[in-house]
């Protein structure tokens, strides 16, 4: 294991492997040069400069492009926070492997490679309104499982997940390691009713209690009241940082699973990018408190890594102008008038 | 020529061709029934319908994707509006011609045919603030130019514009049409400083004298205040609506342009979506009062149909997950609980 303990992930987190900043100067210094007004293509110079210093690579690259996406189920589903039966989530893996799901169709479009990763699906964490969802082992297997998905040759990657009831998870993260009350955090994920609702709150606000103790460890909060695929999201970040590979992060349960790393240093995710912000209610306050500006805003709330898969697609548009735009000299084109 | 006055103009904004009502609602159910809670796909998921709406099918395709760029000279660069020589026009047009612009690139990663169509660069439009732009002619021969260059089997089309000095143009048309003072519409452009952006206001104010009485006549106002490409695309949205050819506008110019359409019939517009919001100052304030709503906000202010053409992207990655997720039923996921 990559991590045999969270001294190990703490120890990671207080050195992290930096960017290459000569890459990312050298590639601002070519959107100056190209044949358009410096500035005028927007967050698209941003990307191509983001993937620069990440990649360490002046001129980058797209040639593997992994979309990774991790599936758990949650002992909190049983107390009836989701509109679906966490059956969903092993009926879903299966949809995605008969290339059924709409992230199997946009990983075609953007041309990725879609990795979908099921852990221990028949052995839901436990319910965190009344015992640690995850031990410590438990927790850093996940976190491995999620570390070894991520191929070190990757030029991008996009995480997100699958399980139902892990909005619910996301929330109660949100709630312990950032502060406010369950109504703050809690949405309606993939659409639950008022009691519903109201029951999803009343389960984070009852795991405030029983786990206060916890909210100044963040790691030890993330096993207690966070998921499988949320720490495998969270390994598969750190693999990222440790590879050179920028990051897409995807909605408000992949953003949600970062936390701990933001927690443990403000820099953990300054190689990873918000890909969107999603209709779930409280993903644009969290990105707010990431200081995440997230790039596409089309209402998406599915999960499944989709609006971090379409957002490869910008990706890819920014790199092509990067790449193959001519000089202003090259062209003969005039520049500004002085 | 399709439109031989401007009255043959406004009896086709009169009586224009409707969408396919059933086709839209046979999309919109299909929706409803693929493998993911309804309405989490957000706007990608309004695109599919609106694809199906406008192409009459209920399962759009994207096989021939047209991306139309109209370029333009304009009389009034001579009051010293832009940061850039109007010779920058024509060396861009030649950009294109070689392949070096951004708009190249991202036609590439989008599977667009790309149609620059230069109109008369060596004829400028008259300067607006001594003299009508363009006479009635002059005017309805760019509105054919941009109707001839829409093949009429495209199955979407994208709509932008490259001309030095044309956001002068823009702002000036939507200041005549739309109300208020040169500063509601005037922005910096491609970057033009504190003093250009007085000379660009203060040519608008000028001509807002000049031509006042032009306000209430959409067209007229057109031709006096507009610039040949403005025209064209203006006529390119009109060839698409009678080919039933959904269309997404790229920025402020392009936008302008469509404003004495949608004078003419509010309705005007109804098959076209605002790709982007640019960073053009008034392009927010401008789309607000067309009632629409732009997909992407990236901060991009170059023309040439960028943004347009980014956001084919996401209509790529809308029409993927339409036409291949399971439904429920195909892939055996449990729906909602009751």
């Amino acid at each position: 294991m990559q991590f045999d303990s969270l001294d190990d992930i703490r120890a990671f987190c207080r050195e992290l492997p930096d960017g290459d900043a000569g890459a990312a100067d050298a590639a601002a210094r070519r959107q100056q040069v190209l044949t358009k007004p410096p500035g005028s293509l927007g967050r698209l110079e941003e990307l191509a400069v983001w993937l620069a210093r990440w990649q360490g690579r002046a001129m980058p690259r797209l040639e593997r492009v992994t979309i990774a996406v991790f599936a758990g189920n949650h002992g909190v589903a049983a107390r009836g926070v989701s509109a679906y039966p966490p059956a969903v989530t092993g009926q879903m893996v299966a949809n995605f492997a008969r290339g059924g799901a709409a992230i199997n169709q946009i990983a075609g479009v953007a041309g990725a490679d879609l990795r979908v990763v099921n852990i221990e699906l028949d052995r839901p964490t436990r319910d965190f309104t009344v015992a640690p969802a995850m031990d410590a082992d438990e927790f850093l297997n996940a976190v491995d499982i999620g570390y070894r998905t991520v191929p070190p040759d990757s030029d991008l990657v996009a995480v997100g997940e699958m399980g139902i009831a892990n909005t619910t998870t996301a929330a109660m993260l949100c709630a312990a390691l950032l502060g406010g009350d369950a109504g703050r955090w809690a949405g309606r994920g993939t659409g639950v009713d008022d009691a519903g609702l109201a029951r999803k709150r009343a389960a984070i606000e009852t795991a405030l209690d029983v786990h206060r103790a916890l909210s100044g460890d963040p790691l030890r909060a993330a096993a207690a009241l966070g998921g499988r695929e949320l720490a495998a999201i969270a390994g598969a970040v750190l693999a990222a940082r440790q590879h050179k590979i920028p990051v897409l992060i995807d909605g408000f349960v992949a953003t949600a699973a970062l936390v701990p790393l933001a927690r443990l240093n403000a820099g953990a995710l300054d190689h990873c990018r918000a890909a969107h912000v999603s209709a779930e209610s409280a993903h644009r306050a969290l990105l707010g408190e990431l200081g995440l500006v997230p790039l596409l805003d089309l209402g998406m709330r599915l999960g499944e890594a989709s609006g971090a898969g379409v957002t490869i697609l910008l990706v890819r548009a920014a790199l092509a102008c990067h790449a193959g735009m001519a000089t202003f000299t090259e062209a003969g084109v005039s520049g500004a008038e002085p």
